[in-house]
């Protein structure tokens, strides 16, 4: 890609440690928020990467008190065998995510399925990330989160009470496709930030996609003030279970969610949730022409492509193009623009500038 | 509703009992499938009442061999506590999904979550209605299978390999709005049946939701061969999850599912996956203003259709109007084309009519 330039990984990861620690997080903490943030660039995931960690960071968290660098997340005596209740207590959401899908994987190990539910979380940027790296070891993974702002009207509603609440599934696709299948994606039609970057061309939005102040359907990005969610009422649906899982976990009203003064006696923090399938505990063992469980998949997949459908695609597709492109330059890819920020922060941290 | 006719519910189960057993199910399978019937006569679910159970059945079922009266459920040794895999040996479909939503509750009681997978299945009609019998037993509760046909295109493709593979959520929202919040869609955008009635009634369907026999978008419903996945590459997701997870229980090509004679060494049955969640699993015990955690989902939900949001519905509102008025009328509500229908049924049982 002509357009990106080339940044060695560590070189990456040496910067966004260290600008993590100069806010204040552990090394560890650090290093995880790194390792997302380099997965997210190398995945093509533009919107997710260091620079939107970092900026998110300074807006909700730690710049603000809605994440504690260095906390410690306490994981909740419970009489669940399968399941654990953590308090993050606003600790990175990155390191949260991982040290969940880790803990998930084990107990699906011994129970087939396993889930994690997190209070007090900061957001966790990248959901197809985790449960991608829970895919490529094997594992049938799924997270949704409560979203920091509520800017998605209810379908049929005028008001944003919901969140752009996200959900991600992963499946051990490799055999088959070469990658694994990734299903991430926010519950609104558009995002916020696609909004911005309409208004800035001078497009108009995909209709029903959002409303006016007065909660009217509009595509022009002038007058946009919330969105609506994707595919009428079943978005809708689809949405509102990120909603009733953190109320169940102990997120609060939504509409007060991100503030940095919540009302008296709310609470303004996320919700995560987090569940893991061992596909070996799905598995009836009866699968047709002799297949093992994981031809059985690639039988199916191909079956779905087959028949003229080769211009469908797999879910994780784009992400896996990314990767092979980023890999083959052997770095991570950003624009100028975007190498011109790190740069900044390279200044801000009185280190060496990124030379490309 | 002066529309309808009211039927009392005995009269209605003795009757769908009294036909499951004249094609050779057992009491309990017939008493499992009237129950399931009634419900979804009760709520409203006029696409999987009693006539599209036994219609089904007589298309894909007993007289096909792809339901088997009398079938027992193999339950597979496995060495996952929280999990259990099932051979349904095509057994009745809703005697299946119930005995699985009742094992997976006994399961989530010890472990948090739990769920059931099942193989050589056979359709169990209305998703719906047994994560709504687990909700109102206090559970979250959500089931997905894999439909009979392939009706549905991939995303970007244009021959149907999935099918209309729907998605149900149940949650335990009663103290809330005094139903149990479910959730419940094909991933289609309209179902084959709605093209039929458009067809009929000369109009067209919505943009983006079917494709004629070239792939190409259609809204004529005469032109329609196959239909698209709702909210594009989204609901194509959706529906993707359902074939992979059916393809790792032990379903076999998509295209060859719901054929009387599929290809040789392929099979031809659906797959059923349920998982129950125990609420308190999920809890953080660290609800705003010292609420409980029933206390906190209902301010949530309160938040979430306040602010003028009043024209909103939850998901199963519909269910719970029409479930309130079939009760206060002392009955199942039906059309008198219907219930035409059942008294043919009574004829060739031999039974006397009804009257109404």
């Amino acid at each position: 890609m002509s357009d990106f330039l080339t940044i060695p990984r560590q070189d990456h990861d040496d910067l966004v440690i260290a600008a993590y620690m100069h806010r204040g997080y552990k090394a560890d903490e650090a290093a995880e928020g790194a390792r997302l943030a380099a997965e997210a660039a190398r995945h093509g995931i533009r919107t997710h990467h260091a620079l939107k960690a970092l900026h998110l960071d300074h807006l909700f968290g730690s710049a603000t008190g809605g994440c504690v660098p260095g906390a410690e997340i306490e994981v909740l005596p419970g009489r669940f065998a399968a399941s654990e209740a953590w308090n993050a207590n606003k600790k990175l959401g990155q390191s949260v995510a991982y040290r969940a899908i880790d803990r998930a994987i084990e107990l699906a190990d011994q129970y087939g399925i396993a889930q994690i539910s997190i209070d007090n979380a900061f957001h966790y940027l990248w959901g197809g990330g985790y449960v991608m790296a829970a895919a490529e070891r094997g594992y049938i993974a799924y997270t949704n989160c409560t979203s920091t702002l509520a800017e998605v009207v209810p379908f049929g509603g005028k008001f944003p009470t919901l969140g752009t609440n996200p959900h991600s599934w992963g499946f051990p696709t490799m055999d088959a496709s070469g990658f694994p299948l990734v299903i991430d994606w926010a519950t609104s039609t558009v995002a916020m930030g696609r909004v911005q970057a309409l208004k800035r061309e001078g497009k108009q939005l995909p209709p029903g996609s959002a409303v006016d102040r007065d909660g009217n359907p509009t595509t022009d990005p002038h007058q946009v003030a919330s969105l609506l969610p994707f595919g009428a009422h079943k978005g809708y649906g689809l949405s509102l279970i990120n909603e009733l899982m953190g109320a169940l976990i102990g997120g609060s009203l939504p509409t007060h969610r991100g503030r940095p003064v919540p009302k008296e006696g709310e609470k303004s923090t996320s919700a995560f949730y987090f569940q893991i399938i061992h596909p070996d505990a799905l598995s009836g063992r009866d699968f047709a022409e002799a297949r093992t469980q994981m031809q059985n998949l690639t039988a199916v997949i191909h079956d779905i492509l087959g028949h003229g459908n080769d211009k469908a695609m797999l879910p994780g597709q784009l992400e896996a193009n990314a990767r092979k492109e980023s890999d083959a330059c052997g770095g991570l890819l950003f624009t100028a623009a975007e190498v011109e920020e790190f740069n900044e922060l390279n200044r801000e941290l009185q280190r060496p500038e990124w030379k490309v």
